[in-house]
Formats: structure tokens, sequence, C-alpha cells
């Protein structure tokens, strides 16, 4: 698969104190790279997370439904190439055994260990792969770093994607490093707030699992909540954060505690990267689109708005072709089901004022929208002039690229 | 465009008495051909109808809701190439004018002209160009048949949509003709229960206009209601339902009226095959899916879960392919919204069991239904296994077609 033309580098990222890497070779699919991620904790990791809301959650999503009220985290052991959702009794037990093994080999309780799969749905995770790799994994611990760990985890990702905040709590620089696999079925809807979208931050931060959990449920709700490629949810959506305490802080517990605020601040501001960067992978993308709703009535109404706009097949196969063709925007605000008056309804490209009250501008002159639409990173404003309420959405065109890629993805 | 390959021939079509027929060239876009079309209506004509539930109507849109109520029809205009939707008072003006030289010319009332517009959305409708049309048709009335009319309404359509349907009112035969426009935008969501989606029903059966309004919405909630190509829903979508009267029936007002079941079933079946047609020259498609969904908690929830398969761009793109990506259509169940239950949810593809209480079925053989998905017309049941809910929901593959089509439309 070519590299997508809205790729980033990626990014230099230091070590995390407290956290060992290891990759390997599980052979999940025919192919020639390593499938299998495993992070090893320091004792005393803490641990927040937010899954799939999908009604057909993987064992995996359950498995770490079940041990995040815990709080505690050893290890997170992830497979790329096959997401074992939908596979019955079969599929519950390998990963089970995988869990296991981790645990034995760790020497901690298998509630520390969190794993996540990602790849075709319907066939069971391998189990004898599933528990030789994690072996392998093991044996090599500590040899590999961020960059092999977010290759292990792709499937339909073109490139890496990674990324790096720091906060001073009080005195202490704490650092977290996030990465995250996804390009295709994104549209996450995490409970709390859809791909398989697998997203990671480690941090060595010291942070109470209570309050890692708000943080990073307020990250989610502006980063990954806010991103779509093809309004498909996954079955297998999970988003992690473990915080390993090495960096010596005062343990953060709640929002007043000393460095707090600065903390949530790298963690939004981090996902939200990491959130793009997924969008910039979008399955055939060659445009990363900013849909910004201004004048709902409130923010969820503007967010509702938003993701119409930015799901809608014909918006995005306009923006695909250069076409400022704005009454796509108007058709998918009309079909939102949210409140809307035709003609208070405002539309903008890149900034430029097309459509205002309901009618095109006068004297509209084209040039400078088809000029925007002609770049790389394009914005489509609707302002609905009925309040107060506003939300952004981020997406990609629609390309014959996303059919390509998916009409023979098992293949 | 080339032919869809799921097209049908053009039925042949009787007269219905009480209707005359022109096509005028308005030269709404360069093209070399018909783009309005007229229908006279005898006095006494009864009318029924469904608009969309946009919030970003058309003109044309609002002013079918003005005049339905009056129940009176002698006219029909339609303009193609053009939707005039989204285009402030200018666009306003120019379909009143519009509507008011008909009236003029047919010596009616203008609440007895029923205007409807498809194409472009944003600019405004060419004033001139739309008096002078319908002055040519006027002068043309009675020179064209339906198969003429259909094509003056069509914009991406590549072949001519129309049904025909028969009905014994007693000892009367009444006959009912169906024509309808539509190929992308196609999600209709009708004011009573999408595309833009102009269909026309034209019978000869003397029908009140209450009668007429509810038999349509029946219909309306079994055919229209029930496809999708793109999910997306016209600011124009628009349903009418004409009767002359002049096969010389009973006038039928209610169902308890004799024959007015044998009208209403006629009227859902010809609604029906008009909607399949409809998606059977969806943009790009290539096969004609149906989704059934069964087991649900009730029909409404059968239909939601049932659209969001439908929708689901990876299930599609998966049977563009004729990928048995049965995983996708869990995936779609999942994200529903609806009540389901991963361990209780079954899948077939063409009447082929492929996946049982939550996992493949043992000894699955992909033959059957790779063999199924490779034949013009695809068949997916979900069932929930939760209750008796049911719905069917039928919808076309996604293919690079539709972005080809879709990507440059207005050039």
């Amino acid at each position: 698969m070519a590299k997508s033309p809205l790729a980033r580098p990626f990014p230099d990222l230091p070590d995390i104190p407290g956290v060992r890497i290891a990759t390997a070779r599980a052979g999940y699919k025919a192919w020639a790279r390593d499938d299998l991620l495993l992070l090893e904790f320091a004792p005393g990791t803490k641990v927040a997370g937010l899954t799939t809301r999908s009604k057909c959650p993987s064992p995996e999503v359950e498995t770490c439904r079940r041990h995040l009220p815990y709080g505690e985290a050893r290890a997170l052991v992830v497979n790329a190439g096959n997401s074992n959702a939908f596979t019955g009794a079969a599929g519950r037990a390998a990963s089970a055994a995988q869990v296991e093994e981790v645990a034995r080999l760790l020497c901690c309780w298998p509630r520390a260990v969190f794993p996540a799969s990602t790849g075709v749905i319907g066939v069971p995770l391998p189990r004898d792969k599933a528990v030789s790799g994690v072996r392998a994994a093991v044996a090599a611990l500590g040899a590999s770093g961020w960059l092999a760990a977010t290759q292990a985890i792709g499937t339909t990702d073109t490139f890496p994607k990674a990324a790096f905040r720091e906060a001073m709590l009080g005195n202490v620089r704490a650092r977290l490093v996030g990465f995250v696999k996804g390009s295709g079925m994104i549209a996450p809807d995490l409970a709390a707030s859809g791909a398989t979208m697998l997203a990671f931050v480690v941090t060595d931060a010291a942070v109470s699992p209570g309050f890692l959990q708000e943080a990073l449920a307020a990250a989610n709700a502006g980063s990954f909540a806010c991103i779509t490629v093809d309004g498909d949810t996954s079955t297998s959506d999970t988003l992690l954060a473990f915080a390993t305490g090495r960096a010596g802080n005062v343990p953060l517990t709640g929002i007043d505690s000393p460095g707090a605020d600065a903390f949530a601040f790298a963690l939004a501001d981090l996902c939200r990267e990491l959130a793009l960067l997924v969008v910039r992978d979008g399955e055939g993308a060659r445009k990363l689109i900013e849909v910004r709703v201004i004048g709902a009535v409130s923010d969820e109404s503007a967010r509702r708005v938003a993701l119409s706009i930015a799901n809608s097949p014909l918006v995005k196969t306009a923006i695909a072709g250069g076409d400022a063709n704005w009454g796509r925007v108007v058709m998918a605000v009309g079909k939102a089901g949210e409140p809307a008056e035709r003609d208070l309804l405002s539309i903008r490209f890149g900034g430029v004022l097309v459509a205002r009250h309901g009618a095109v501008v006068e004297g509209y002159d084209e040039g400078p929208v088809a000029a925007h639409l002609a770049g790389e990173e394009v914005e489509v404003e609707a302002d609905l002039g009925l309040g107060a309420g506003r939300a952004s959405v981020w997406t990609c065109d629609l390309t014959e690229g996303y059919i390509r890629i998916n009409a023979d993805y098992r293949s």
C-alpha cells in the first residue's frame, strides 16, 4: 500500500521510564513483519481506558472492560491481522490463553494484562501463534523502540502514527508518548462519548486511575470522538493510557492536584494529534477536511450536523474532485435531523463566504474557493445562525482508493 | 454515462385517460435533450403527495406542500438539471413565475399546479428558460408519451424507469402508471416516514384526496422509505400521485370502498417496483442488495439496523469486491445503536448460514456464498434473535464508479 500523501514523519520519541517494549512475529497473516506487540510496565503502573460501544465487541474488549476497574497494569499485548471479534468460545479461549501466558511469564495477575487485537473479523485468534508469539516477545523485552511498536500494530495503515508531549507537574517534567493504528472502519464511538482504532498513551507521570480516566475521557471527547473516515464503527476500538509514575511527581488524584491541569492539557493535545494522524491515514485519503459547525442550538447538535456533513459520501466525493459543491453541504445540513433553518444558513469554504442566509452570495467568485480545495487541507464551515453551539469534526475525502482498498481487503 | 448493468427494459405503458404529456427543451444545462416535463390533467383530478423532510427544502417542495391540502391538480411541471434548492428569493420568484405561467396558459388556479426540480443545488432556476420552456410544452401537449416524459426528468440516471399496474375496482379496470428519476443522493426521507428522487404516479381511478394520501403514505413506507444508495437525502425528494377519475369507478374514499384494497395493493406494488428500479440505477451500482433483518425487538428497530448495514461503506465495498466479508455485517449491526446481542446474532448470505450465535458456523464453506456474491442480486440477512421485528432495505454496492460520477458531477 502506497504511503498516504497526507503522511507525517515519525517523530523522535523518548523512552518512558518503567516501560519495556518488544515485538514479535506471530504470523497472523502471510506477511513478513512483526505483528505482535508487548509492553511491560513496572509494578505500580496505573491504567485507564475507553472501549467501543459496539454491541458486538471482541473478547479483548470485554477483557479490558473487566480489568480496568482494578486500575493496575503490568502489560499490554496487541495482535495485528486478526481482530478475534465474533469468534465465539474459540476466540475467547485463545485470547484468555494469551493473557494467562503473559501473566505467567511476567509473574503478575491476569487482570493486570490488557489485550487488544485488530484485523479481520470472524476468524478465531490462532491460539498457538498467540501464545508462542508472546513467549518470543517476552524473551526480547527491551530490544524494541516506539517505531517498531507502532509498526507492529498496523493493518491497512500506510504510515506509523505517534506523537509526544511534555507536561510540567510542579517542578517535575513528565513525558507522554502516544501511538495509534487505524485508517478504515473509523468513526470511534468509545464508551464515554468509530475504526478499528487502537490508541495507546504511555506516560511516566504518577496519576491515580480515577483522574487518569477522567482526563482520558475528556481528551477523547475532543479528539477521537471528533473524527470519522467512513462512519463505520469497529467492534474493537480501544483507547488505553498507562502511567508508570517514574517521573516522581506527587501523584495526580484530581484536577486540583498541582500540575493536573498541565497533564490534562498535554493528554488532550496529544490525543488530538493522534486523532488527526488517523484521518491523515484514512483509507484512500488525499485531503484532510475540517468540518466546523457554528451557530447550532447546542454543542451536541453542532457535532451531529458536523458528522452528517463529514460522513456524506456526496460531500466527500465532491471535495475529492476539488469541486466547490456547497449545495451538498446544504443537503447534509438538511438531512441531519437537527434544528436548522434554510434561510439562516451560511456556508464558508476555507474562510470564504459562499452562501449566506439561504442563497449564494452576490457576485460569488469560485476562484478562491477552488484554490482552497486544490490544497491538502480543506475547511468547511456551516453557520446555522440559531445559537452558540459549535463543534469541529475531522474527516478525509472519499476516493477511488477507498473502494480499491476495501473491495479486496481480505485477499 | 454508460447504462447500469442492472438496468431493466422500459415497459409498455398505456395512455391514462385524462392526462396529456409534453416535453420541451428549456436548456437548463448544455445538453441536447428535453429537460422540462409538463403533464396536463383533466378537471377534477385529485392529488396526494409526500415531500422531503430535509430542513433545507427547495421552493418547489414548499409550493407542493402549500398546494397539496387543496387536493386538486391540473398540471405537473418538472425541471431537470437545476434543483433550484437553496437559491433564496431569486429561486422562489423563478419557480413562482413558472407556476403562474402554467396556470395562465391552462386557465387554472396556480394552486392546481405542482412543480418539481432536480439537479445542481444553489443556482437559481433561470426564469426566462423556465417560462419559455413551459410555453413550448403547452404548445406541444399530447405529442409525447411516457418514455419521453421519463427521459425528460432524468439527471444522472442511466436508464428510464417506469412501471405499470392494473386494479379491478368492482367491475372497472383502473390503470396506474408510475415513473421515477434518481440514482444518487438517495435515502428518501419523505414526510410521513432519500436522493433527489422524483416519483410520480398517474391513475385513471377515481380516488378522494384523503384516501389517495393514505394509500400513498402506506405505499411509500414499503418502498421508497426502504431504499438507500448513499444515505444522502435530497432537498427536493417528491412523490406525487394524480388520479383523473376517468376510469368511471365509484370514487374510493376509504379502505372500505369497494376495490379500495385492490387499488392500495396495486399502488404499493407499483411503488416497490419503482423504488427497486432506482436502486438498480444507483450511481456506480453493479449489484442489487437486499438487506433483511429479522428477530429485532420491533419492525422500526429492524429497519434501523438494516439501514446501518445498507449504508455501511465497508459492507458495500466488500460486496462490490465479491468478498463474503460477513464480519463487516457484524460491525454494522454492532454500531447501529439498536438492541442487539453478539451471542444471539446469526448471518446469512443468499440463504446460506454463515455465522450463528456469535461465531462462524462449524465447517463453514465459503464456496456457495462466493457463488451467490458473484451474481447480480445479493441477499444479506441478519437474525438478531431477540424478537419478531423485521424489515427489508434495498441498496446497491459501492464502486469506483460512484466516486467517478460524484467527484465531477457539476463539470
